[in-house]
C-alpha cells in the first residue's frame, strides 16, 4: 500500500500508522456534539454500506441512541449542522487507532466527508475487515466542485439522478449543476408558466414535488443544487409553448437535431422580463441555493438583425453589437435574479464589466476566460478541459488544473478560482450509458478539485480509481454492470467472451468526433458498440503502458515481452469466434472490419516482437507497410476506435530499429 | 426454430410459414380504427425497443401521423379502448408475410399483447433483422395473471416496481397485486390516518402522487393495480402510529423480524370500523381497480382470548371460535369495501359460506383450498405452487396448473379458477436482487397462465426462457447484470473468474429453510453468496441435463461424457484459484468449505467417469465411501447448496454398477 491508501480524493494531510481498528458486526458509531438529521440518515447509510460490503450483521440501526457511547469503536463529534452553501466549512480530522476511531468536524458536512474516507479505508485481511490506523486532517482545495448533467437532450429518470449524487458523495463532490433546458426539451414543471414543460417537452420532466426530493436527497449529502435555464439562445423549448418570447415570429417546435440553433430570446420586448420575473421567481423559491445558472453560451444574433423592432431597439439604445445586446439582456436578467435574492452563474460569454460583481463565471470555451473572468475581478468555476461527454482519458481531467502552480495570476485573482466542473452533455447518453460517461473518471477530477495541486501521481490515481469504481457499483451506478448488458444485446446472446475482448481495447471516438455529420436525433439508439464501449478502457491503457515499460529499458524486460505476446496472441486468436458472432448480430456489422484489423495488427505485433527478440532489425520496407496498415487499422469504424495501434506501432518501429 | 419460435408465452394458436419480413430503418406502423393513448405509448415504445436492439436508426417517431399509410410495414387495427378491468378482451391475432404485418385486435390491450409478440418474434440472419411470416390467435387461457410483490418488509423504489411492470407486461401479466401493508411497514402515504405511513414506516413508503404514477404506469401497459392491506393479522405497522386499533394496550413497534406476529386488530371495537370506513374509503379512490386485498392470513387468537371485552363481545354476538370472529370481521370489512363500491379478494383464510359471493379467494396454502373454494361457489386465484421466493425451479413452477386437466371440478366450477399469480415475499431481498428472484422464473409462470394447458414441454420452455430473459434486461431489469457485481463486491476485485464457477453451480437453499433459527432483521445485509447465488442455476441444471441424457443410453454417449469431463475437470482446477479468492475475502470464509466439496467431488466424478470409461465397475466400498462424502457435500454451507452433487451421485452409481 502506498501512503494514501485507497483514498479518493486524497486528504490534504494523511499518515498511515501500525495498527488495525478490527470491524465486526459488534461495530457501533457513538456521536457527542450535536445528532442532526443528516448525521443520523448519514450514519444509517454508511452502517448499510459497511454491512453490505462485508457481508457483517451489524446491530446497530441508528445513532440517536448511542450518543455518548464511550464503548463505540466510531467516535464522531460535531459542532454544528452545516449549511448546503458555497464555502461551508467540510473539514474534518479523522484518527483510527488499534482501539477506536475519532471522526470530528465542525459541521456535519465534515463527518459525512469523513464518513467517506473512512468508507474507503476499508480493508481485509485474514482475520477479517478493519480499517487501519491513521491520522487525517482534510479539506478541500476549492469549495466549488461540480458535476453537471445534461437532463435536456436526453431527459434522464430521479434514479439516474439519485444514485449520481450518490457517486458524487462519495468522492466528496459538492455542487450538482442541473442543466434543466435547452432546445431539446424543457424538464422543470412551472406552475407559472405551465406551457414551459407541457409544451416544452415529451411529457418527461421533473415535477417540482420530484425537484424537491431531489434537492433534499442532495442536501443530506452535503450537495447543493444548481438549475440552470439557459438564455437568450439554446431556448427553442421556451418557445414551443409561448413563441412570443421569440425574435421571430413563427411555429417552433422541440429540436430533436444537435446544433446551435439560431432561436433566441426577444430582449427588445418588456414582456420578456414580466415573464422572466415571473418564471425566475417560481425558480427562486423552488431551488433554495444563492445561485442560478442562465446559461449565456453560444448565442447567434441571426434573427435579432432580421427583427426591426430588435434592430430598432438596438439604436435607440445605444446598443451597438450583438453582444452589446446580450449584455443589456443579461443585465435585466441578473436584476431580477437580484430582486428575489439570487446571484446569477453564466458560461464564459456572459463576461461584461459591467455584471454584478457576485456573478460566477463557468470557463467552457478554454482557460484564458478563466483568466480574463478572474482578472476582470469575478470569481470563476472552470468546466474548460473537464467535459467527461467528450470521452476522453481520466488522466487527461486528472491534468487539468483549475489553477495551475505556474499560473501568472496574484494571489487575489488565484482565490477568485472557486473550483470547478465535470459537464456530462447528454447528446449520445442514455439512462443506460450515461453513468459509465460519468464513472468512474469523474472521481479523478473530483481529486483535482479536492486534493493539494501536487497530488499528481497518473499511475496511482489510476490505481485508487480501480477500487473507487467497483466501490462506486455500492451505490446503484452502473458503469461496469451495464458493459456487459450492451454486449449481450448487441450479440443477442449470453456467448459475449470473443466480443469482450474486442470492446476491452476499442474507446468511443472522442471530442467533436461524433457530431460532425452526426445522423442522430434525440430518438436515435444509443446501443451500438460506441455506445457500450467506454472511454479509457483499461486493458488498452494497460497494454499501451506494458509496451512502454517494456521498452523502458533496453534489451526489452523479456517478462513483459512475454506478457505483450499472451496479449497479442489472445487477440489474434480471438478471431475465429469474434467473426461467429459478428455474422449472426446485424448490429455489429459496422465493426467487422475493424474486429478483423485487431486480428491483424495483433498479428504485426507478434511479427515485430518476434524480430525484436530474435535481435533481428525489420527491412524499412516492412516496417512502412505495416505503418500504412496501422494508419488505417487506426481509423474509426462505426464511431469506436482500435486503442492499442499506438502500441503495436512502437513495437514496429522498435522491430524496424528506432530509437 | 420449433413451432413456438422464441414465443414465450406460447400463443393460443401458431403456425409459422416461409417468409421473412425485413425489418429496416423505413420501418413504420400505421394504424387503422383508434389511435388510443395507450396504443400511440405503446407504439412508441415498441419503436424504441426495436430500434434499441438492432441499432437501426428508425424514422418513425409516433403513430398518430401515420393512420391509414398502406405503405407501413406494420398495419394496425383496433376498435377500442381497453378497460384496465377483469376479463376485458385481450385477443390479438396476427399475421406476417414476407410483406407486410397485420396486427388486429379488438382492444388496444390485445393490440400491446400482440405487439409483445411481435417484439419476440424479431429475429436476424446474414442479412440483417426480419420476422418471419406467421400466424397468429391469440388469448389467455385465464383472465387473471398477476405478479404480487411484497413492499413492506423490505420497500422496494419505484423504479423497481416500474422496471417489473416493463417485465409483466413483456411476458402478458395483466394484475400487479401489491402488498402494501404488514408487520415490518406501513408503505402508502394515507391523508386520512397519516399516522400509519409516518408512524408505521421509516419513511419508506409511497406517497398517493406516486401511486397514481404507478397505476397509470401500468394501466399503459394492459395491467391492473390490486393494493393489499393485511388484516386483522400482519398489522404491526397500522398500530405502530393507531394503537387504539389492537387487541391489546401496549406501545407498538416496526416489526425487524419475520414470524407471526400476535398483534391483531381489535374487531369488538365500533371504533375499529368507523377507522377503516375512512381509511378504505381513502384507498377505493386511490386505487381504481375494483378489487381490494385485504389478507385475512394467519391470523392469531391469542390476544382476543386475553381481552376481556373481545371475549365478551364474541359472547354476545353468539361467535364461538376465532375463526367466527375473523368471520364477522372480515364481514364487516365486506360491507365496508362494498359501500366503497370495491370488491374483496383475500388469502384463503377468509373463505366462508356467509362471504359476498363476488369475493376472490387467493389459495396460498394448497390446492384442496382452491377446490373447497370453488366448489363453495367463490372465484379463485392459485398462489401456491407459485411462491418465486422460496426459489424452486421454473420447472417446478411450471409444472403446477391453476386448473390441471385431470380435475374432478365441474365446468362451472373450473370457470371460478381465474389464474394465478406468482408471489414475491420480500423477507430476503433488496432492490439489488429482487429482480433475480422474480426473473425470468416468472416468465415461465406466466406462460402456463396464458397458453394452452398443454403447452408443457420443459426443455422447450427453458430454451425460450433464455431468448425472453435476455429481452426482458432491455427494461433495465437487473437479474443478469446484477449477478457479477454481488460477485464483484464479495471478492472485493474484479477478479471473479474462479468466483463465478462455484456460484454458477450453487443456489440458495429453498423453501423456507432460510426462515428457520434466521438471525435475519429487516436491516441484515443481502449481499451474501446467497443473496447473489440465482435459484434455478442454468449450468448446474445443464450439467444434471447432460448426465441424464448421457446415461439415456448403454454404453454412454461418448460426446457427452466429454463434455461432462470438461466440466468436472474446470471445477477439479478452479479450486486454486478459488482458494486465492476466498482468503482475500472475509465474506466469502463461509463457503470455503463448500467451496472445497465442488473441487472434491468433481475429482470423484472424474474418477467415477474414468472407470465407466474404461468398463470397470467400482467396489462397494468406493461407492459407499464416496455416497458418504457426496451427502455431506450436498448439505448447505452459508444457506447456499452445490446443485451438482446430485449428479456427480448418478456417476458414482453408474460406476458401481446399479442400473
Amino acid at each position: 500500500m502506498n501512503n494514501y491508501g485507497n483514498l479518493m480524493p486524497v486528504p490534504a494531510k494523511i499518515s498511515f500508522e501500525p495498527g488495525k481498528l478490527r470491524i465486526t458486526k459488534q461495530f457501533k458509531i457513538a456521536v457527542q456534539g450535536i445528532v442532526s438529521p443528516r448525521l443520523t440518515s448519514g450514519s444509517l447509510r454508511m452502517l448499510q454500506r459497511l454491512s453490505g460490503r462485508t457481508g457483517l450483521f451489524v446491530d446497530q440501526k441508528e445513532v440517536s441512541n448511542v450518543m455518548n457511547d464511550s464503548g463505540a469503536e466510531l467516535q464522531i463529534s460535531c459542532q454544528r449542522e452545516g449549511r448546503v452553501e458555497l464555502h461551508e466549512d467540510e473539514f474534518y480530522t479523522l484518527k483510527v487507532t488499534a482501539e477506536k476511531a475519532f471522526l470530528s468536524a465542525a459541521t456535519d458536512l465534515g463527518v459525512i466527508r469523513g464518513m467517506e474516507s473512512f468508507l474507503q479505508l476499508l480493508d481485509c485481511d485474514d482475520q477479517g475487515f478493519f480499517i487501519p490506523a491513521v491520522t487525517i486532517a482534510d479539506f478541500p482545495r476549492f469549495p466549488w466542485r461540480g458535476l453537471m448533467i445534461d437532463c435536456s437532450r436526453h431527459f434522464q429518470p430521479l434514479e439516474v439522478i439519485r444514485r449520481n449524487l450518490d457517486g458524487m458523495a462519495a468522492v466528496k463532490l459538492n455542487v450538482f449543476h442541473w442543466h434543466l433546458s435547452d432546445d431539446q426539451g424543457f424538464r422543470v414543471e412551472s406552475r407559472q408558466c405551465p406551457k414551459l414543460h407541457q409544451m416544452g417537452s415529451d411529457q418527461l420532466y421533473y415535477t417540482q414535488e420530484q425537484i424537491r426530493e431531489i434537492i433534499s436527497y442532495a442536501a443530506e449529502r452535503g450537495i447543493r443544487v444548481v438549475p440552470e435555464f439557459d438564455l437568450p439562445g439554446h431556448c427553442t423549448s421556451w418557445l414551443v409553448g409561448y413563441p412570443e418570447l421569440g425574435s421571430t415570429f413563427q411555429e417552433y417546435h422541440i429540436a430533436d437535431r444537435y446544433k446551435i440553433f439560431a432561436n433566441s430570446i426577444n430582449p427588445a420586448k418588456e414582456a420578456t422580463y414580466q415573464f422572466l420575473d415571473t418564471f425566475f421567481g417560481e425558480m427562486a423559491s423552488l431551488f433554495p441555493d444563492d445561485y442560478i445558472h442562465i446559461g449565456g453560451d453560444e448565442v447567434t444574433d441571426e434573427q435579432w438583425d432580421k427583427d426591426p423592432e430588435i434592430v430598432k431597439f438596438k439604436k435607440s439604445n445605444g446598443l451597438e453589437t450583438k453582444s452589446d445586446l446580450q449584455v443589456y439582456f443579461q443585465n435585466r436578467l441578473g436584476e431580477i435574479l437580484a430582486k428575489h435574492h439570487k446571484k446569477m452563474m453564466g458560461w464564459d460569454e456572459i463576461l461584461d464589466p459591467k455584471l454584478a460583481e457576485s456573478s460566477v463565471i463557468e470557463s467552457w470555451r478554454g482557460k484564458e476566460h478563466l483568466v480574463s473572468a478572474v482578472q476582470a475581478g469575478f470569481p470563476c468555476v472552470l468546466a474548460n478541459g473537464y467535459y467527461i461527454d467528450l470521452l476522453q482519458s481520466a488522466e487527461y481531467h486528472y491534468q487539468n488544473d483549475p489553477c495551475p502552480e505556474k499560473s501568472s495570476l496574484n494571489d487575489a485573482q488565484k482565490a477568485l478560482i472557486l473550483g470547478g466542473e465535470a459537464a456530462m452533455w447528454s447528446e449520445y447518453v442514455s439512462a443506460e450509458n450515461i453513468d459509465s460517461r460519468i464513472w468512474p473518471r469523474t472521481a479523478a477530477i473530483a481529486e483535482r478539485f479536492w486534493s493539494p495541486c501536487d497530488v499528481t501521481d497518473v499511475d496511482d490515481m489510476y490505481r485508487r480509481l480501480d477500487t473507487v469504481s467497483l466501490h462506486l457499483e455500492e451505490l446503484g451506478l452502473t458503469h461496469e454492470k451495464n458493459y456487459l448488458m450492451f454486449l449481450r444485446r448487441l450479440a443477442g446472446s449470453y456467448d459475449i467472451e470473443a466480443l469482450k475482448n474486442l470492446a476491452d481495447v476499442v474507446e468511443p471516438v472522442k471530442e467533436y468526433a461524433r457530431h460532425i455529420n452526426s445522423q442522430h436525433t434525440t430518438f436515435s439508439p444509443l446501443t451500438r458498440m460506441v455506445d457500450a464501449a467506454r472511454p479509457d478502457a483499461k486493458i488498452a491503457r494497460d497494454f499501451r503502458r506494458l509496451i512502454h515499460q517494456m521498452f523502458a529499458g533496453t534489451p526489452p524486460d523479456q517478462n513483459k515481452l512475454n506478457e505483450a505476446k499472451a496479449w497479442l496472441t489472445l487477440w489474434e486468436n480471438n478471431h475465429e469466434r469474434l467473426q461467429q458472432t459478428i455474422c449472426k448480430a446485424p448490429a455489429l456489422k459496422e465493426i467487422a472490419d475493424l474486429a478483423a484489423d485487431l486480428a491483424k495488427i495483433a498479428a504485426i505485433g507478434l511479427e515485430g516482437l518476434s524480430l525484436i527478440e530474435n535481435q533481428k532489425r525489420a527491412s524499412k520496407e516492412w516496417v512502412e507497410a505495416k505503418t500504412i496498415f496501422l494508419d488505417e487499422a487506426e481509423k474509426p469504424r462505426g464511431e469506436v476506435e482500435l486503442m492499442v495501434v499506438s502500441a503495436v506501432r512502437q513495437i514496429i518501429r522498435k522491430a524496424g530499429g528506432c530509437p
